[in-house]
C-alpha cells in the first residue's frame, strides 16, 4: 500500500571527519522517500525552488517515487549547512536558509487522496494537522517533530499529536515534550497525548517502541531494536528520516497492523538508518537491493537474538 | 563452578531523587558477589575495617558467599559518598575516604587456589596482575577498570589486560583506553591488547559484547543486550558491578565457554543490573529468587526478540 510523506526537500552542505560536501540533495522527505521506496509505493508532498533540476528529481523517480506533489516555487530551495566534526551524534548547524520552505503550504494532489499511510515529517505542527485533516482514508499516521516546535508551539503540537498514531522522536525530544527525565515515564506521558505507539530513537544505541495499553495487540513491554555498530559513520545526516522511511515503509507494505509488524518495522528502520550513514547524503539509499536490506535485517537479528 | 572476586567493600552515602542513605554496605566486590551468588559459589577477597560488623558479614553469608578472604584491618572501611541528583547516569562524588583500602594487598586464602573463574573488580592494575599470576587454575578471567587507572597507570593496565579474557567497561572508558572516538573501532583496538571479548556497558541502553576473531567460536558480529526501561531508578550505585556479577556468575555456572553462553550471560548481567537499581544499595540483591531472575530474563528476551 502506498505511503504519503509531507516534509522538506533541501540542499545540504555537510562537514564530517570523513570529508565535506556542498549543496547535495537532502531534506527529511527525500531521505524518508528513498528509504521507504524499497518497501512500498511512495508519494511526496514538498516544495522546491528553481534550483531543483530534472537531475535532482531523477534521483527520486529512479526509485519509482511519485513526485507530482512536489511544488515548484519561485526562488531557492531550502538550504542547510552543518557539521559533525566534534560529535557524530549531533549536528552543529552552520546556517539555515528556509527560502521557498518558509511559505510551504502543503498541497495534496487529488490523486493522493486515497493514500492509507501518512508520514508527517518535521514541519510546523499546524501544517501537519492540516494535512492529516485533509486525508480521509488513512489507516496509520506517523509523525516527527523537533525541539523547536516543542518549545515554540506546544499547544499546536499537542493538537497534532491527537491525530498521530505513531510518533518517532529522540530521547531528548521525548523528555522535553512532557518535562520528565525518566524515559519510560516520559513515554507513558507522551502516549497519553494521543499516539498509540512512541518510537524513541537512541542514535547509535538503536530505538525503543513503547505501546499504549491495548494498542496494536496486548502486552505491557516495550520493544528495543539495535543499531548496527559501524566503524566509520561517514555522514549521520538523514539517519533519523531514513529510519522513519524504513519503519513506515515496511508497515505500509504489510496487510495487518499489529505489534509483530511494528517490531519488525523497528528493525527495518534501523537497517535503513544504518545504510544511510555509510555514505554522504542519500548516496547509499539510491541503489540498494532488497537482498542487501534483508541480509542486513538478518545481521540485526543475529546482533540481538539468542539461539 | 566457583568464582573469586577481588575488589572493594565500602560504606556508601548516597543521594538520589528518590531519597538518601548513609553508610550502607556497598563496594564493587559486594555488589558483584551478591549478584553472582544466584548462579554459582562465590569467594571474596577484600579488606574491611573495625566498623565492618557481623551484621554486615551476614548479608554476604546468607547468600552463601565465602568470606574467608575478607581481611580485617585496623581502621575504618573504605567510604564513598555521591549523588545522582542531576543525572541518574553518572554519580557526582562528594567524598572518597580510602581508609583501610589504601593499603589493600589482596591475600588469597589457600582454599581459594583451585578457583577456575576470576573477576578482577576495579582496583590498581598492579594488584589485578598480582592476583591473576597467583591463581594457576583459572579458565576465565573477567576484569573491570576505570578512567583513573586508564589515565594514571596506562602501562600497568596494559600489562593487566594481557591476562584478562573478558574486559567489562563503559563506552567512555573504551574510547579513552585506546584514544578512539568510534566505539566499534575502539573495541577492535581494545581486543588487540589481550582480551578475547569486550563487554561495553551502555547504562540505560544495555550492553554490547565484541569478540576477537575466532575467540569463543566463530562469527564477526558483536551482540547486544538491552537494559530494562525502569520508570523509577532509585539508586544506580552498583549497577555495573551487579551486571558483572550476573554475567560472570552465569558463565561460571555453565560447563562450556562459547559465544552462546557469553550472549546469555550478557542478558543475565542486564537482569541483575536492573534489579540492583530498584532499591537503595544492595537491598534488592539480598533476597531474590532464581524464579524472579528467570522471569526477568524472559522479559529481556521479549524486549528484543522477534517472533
Amino acid at each position: 500500500m502506498s505511503i504519503l510523506v509531507v516534509g522538506s526537500v533541501a540542499f545540504d552542505t555537510i562537514a564530517t571527519p570523513s570529508g565535506r560536501v556542498d549543496d547535495i540533495l537532502g531534506g527529511a522527505a527525500t531521505y524518508f522517500s528513498l528509504a521507504a521506496s524499497y518497501f512500498t509505493d511512495v508519494r511526496m508532498v514538498a516544495v522546491v525552488g528553481d534550483d531543483f533540476t530534472a537531475e535532482h528529481e531523477s534521483v527520486l523517480k529512479k526509485r519509482g517515487i511519485d513526485t507530482r506533489g512536489i511544488e515548484r516555487a519561485s526562488g531557492k530551495t531550502f538550504r542547510w549547512g552543518g557539521q559533525y566534526l566534534d560529535n557524530l551524534n549531533e549536528a552543529r548547524t552552520d546556517f539555515t536558509e528556509l527560502n521557498v520552505f518558509q511559505n510551504f503550504h502543503p498541497q495534496i494532489p487529488k490523486s493522493y487522496l486515497d493514500t492509507q499511510f501518512l508520514f508527517l515529517a518535521n514541519i510546523h505542527p499546524l501544517l501537519q494537522s492540516a494535512v492529516r485533516r485533509e486525508m480521509s482514508n488513512i489507516r496509520l499516521t506517523g509523525g516527527d517533530t523537533m525541539n523547536y516546535w516543542i518549545r515554540e508551539t506546544p499547544q499546536e503540537l499537542r493538537d497534532t499529536l491527537k491525530g498521530v498514531n505513531v510518533l518517532l522522536i529522540n530521547d531528548n525530544e521525548t523528555k522535553m515534550l512532557v518535562g520528565e527525565k525518566s524515559l519510560p515515564r516520559a513515554a507513558r506521558h507522551v502516549l497519553a497525548l494521543g499516539p498509540q505507539a512512541l518510537v524513541v530513537k537512541h542514535g547509535e544505541y538503536g530505538a525503543t517502541i513503547f505501546f499504549k495499553d491495548g494498542a496494536f495487540g496486548i502486552g505491557t513491554h516495550p520493544f528495543r531494536a539495535p543499531a548496527l555498530p559501524i566503524e566509520e559513520v561517514k555522514d549521520p545526516t538523514g539517519a533519523g528520516d531514513s529510519f522513519a522511511g524504513g519503519f513506515m515503509g515496511y508497515i505500509a507494505s504489510q496487510g495487518e497492523l499489529n505489534r509483530e509488524v511494528l517490531k519488525r518495522a523497528l528493525f527495518y528502520g534501523g537497517v535503513m538508518g544504518s545504510f544511510a550513514v555509510e555514505e554522504f547524503g542519500t548516496q547509499r539509499l539510491q541503489d540498494l537491493t532488497r537482498d542487501e536490506i534483508d541480509a542486513r535485517f538478518q545481521i540485526f537479528r543475529e546482533l540481538t537474538h539468542l539461539e
